[in-house]
């Protein structure tokens, strides 16, 4: 079989971390993404480290140059740029360049993009549901999303040829599609990664506030459960930041929700409710069991 | 070299669950632990099956019997029924007999365990920090103790010879020793370990509780977050609720630290408190790198 098309002729990725870098070697490992790639970083080190990489055939300090001529332009860089991004690119961007991005929160993306964009460019927002605890151009790999998902949130009206060439980049990547309402993704990545991540964070410090001798036996004696928090942790702080201010509401209601729920086993645990507190455990089991047949496991 | 002179003579397992069939199978596969192995269960079930999988020279439907001329009796079931047991022991326990235990809290089994003992036997508390999340004499494996700690927390006044002959016992079984004091140990354990798992198991429910749609894309798409709480969370119910209500004091008190911290994290998100959020995270980084340099990542 001869070799397919590249689905676009110039991909420029604004922000190379553990995402982009491993969108960066896909399409260098495949040939079929992007004839040509250029990639933009905030950073000289960065931009320096990714022509060491390899993994760009052109790099550009200034992502309004970057995205001269690409019909594709993938924001990877931390939500919380993306106004400021959007702006700076906006002037230049080619007639009906497809703009796409990979940020964890929707909603947030589509109120800083959207009404910045020209009205002959394209919007598709994409979430791939793919990661590990590294970040920087170093940490991606080309296999980071076999079997794994990516969503679209496309808003109403959006073209549906733009739509369904983000898809084929990202099946190309190896990713399941998934279009679903952005609000609705807000919500559900909420409680499946924004909160854990959150309570991650937090056991994290009440650990390291402990006392003393306390504080240093959790480090010697770091037992399953602990150790598991703490490499959800270990995640890249700029991004986390700007998805907890990005997706505020959604996470402050599944927060609420599960200190209640939180509260309700401590009144168990205080008062000997034997009972109460089998079922939750009982519960937890059951979702892992869920989970396993559905292959996430 | 001629091999070592086991241990104990003869080792009687109360309870043969992840633990005890673990210790039963390197009893089994080193021939130092014990001369002889006698294990006791509370289901015919699960002794049939201990029976079937060759890992006992002896088994006893009844605990009393299974104890009888034993130099070491190790309790290996949920700290629940230790209470029990032991007054179902203790007339029946061999003079100068040796008691130890397996179970995740120290005070509690010190509580019930110790005024029930003859004045002739000894009793050496212990707590392997080791665990996947499976259960049941099935689950266990040789190498389950291989470089992980385990925890003495004898009395003031426990014999040391007896403290030596459950330490060698267990350094046999590939673990490094700490002897530390039962109120320092639980309340360690509760931030390690018992907390981490009270919020894997909240959260499980939390997203149990959610309406329809979004509770069944918990499951399609759980990210990286989520899928590792689920996998704390699928451990043995009756031997968490034990845990939980056995080690009361300092859970709810770690459990109140840590959402007063959640709290704050939340209060950060509500008011847009970019610079606080970011320093947790970062936290939560240093004690993940931490805890590789300390080898136990």
């Amino acid at each position: 079989m001869p070799p397919a098309e590249p689905v676009f002729r110039r991909l420029a990725l604004i922000g190379i971390g553990l995402i982009g870098s491993s969108v960066a070697r896909i399409a260098g490992a495949r040939g079929d993404l992007a004839a040509e790639v250029v990639v933009s970083a905030r950073t000289p080190a960065t931009l320096a480290r990714v022509a060491e990489l390899g993994i760009a055939d052109r790099i550009e300090a200034d992502p309004a140059a970057a995205v001269q001529g690409a019909d594709c332009v993938m924001l990877c860089a931390p939500v919380g740029v993306f106004a400021a991004l959007t702006e700076a690119i906006a002037p230049h961007l080619a007639p009906g360049a497809i703009v796409t991005d990979v940020g964890s929160t929707k909603q947030s993306v589509i109120r800083d993009v959207a009404p910045k964009l020209p009205a002959h460019a394209h919007f598709v927002p994409a979430h791939p549901l793919a990661g590990t605890e590294y970040s920087g151009p170093d940490a991606g790999f080309v296999t980071l999303f076999q079997n794994r998902w990516c969503l679209l949130t496309p808003p109403p009206g959006t073209d549906p040829a733009a739509v369904e060439r983000v898809a084929e980049l990202w099946r190309r990547c190896g990713a399941m599609i998934e279009v679903m309402d952005p609000a609705h993704h807000d919500r559900v990545l909420a409680i499946v990664s924004h909160l854990p991540h959150l309570l991650a964070f937090t056991i994290c410090g009440t650990a390291d506030d402990l006392e003393g001798e306390s504080r240093q036996q959790v480090l010697q004696f770091a037992a399953t459960g602990f150790r598991d928090f703490t490499r959800i942790a270990a995640s890249d702080p700029v991004m986390w930041r700007d998805v907890f201010l990005n997706n505020r509401e959604a996470l402050l209601e599944m927060l609420a929700r599960f200190t209640e729920d939180a509260q309700a086993m401590a009144r168990a645990v205080r008062w000997g409710d034997a009972a109460y507190i089998e079922d939750k455990v009982e519960r937890g089991r059951r979702i892992r069991r869920s989970l396993i047949e559905l292959r996430q496991a």
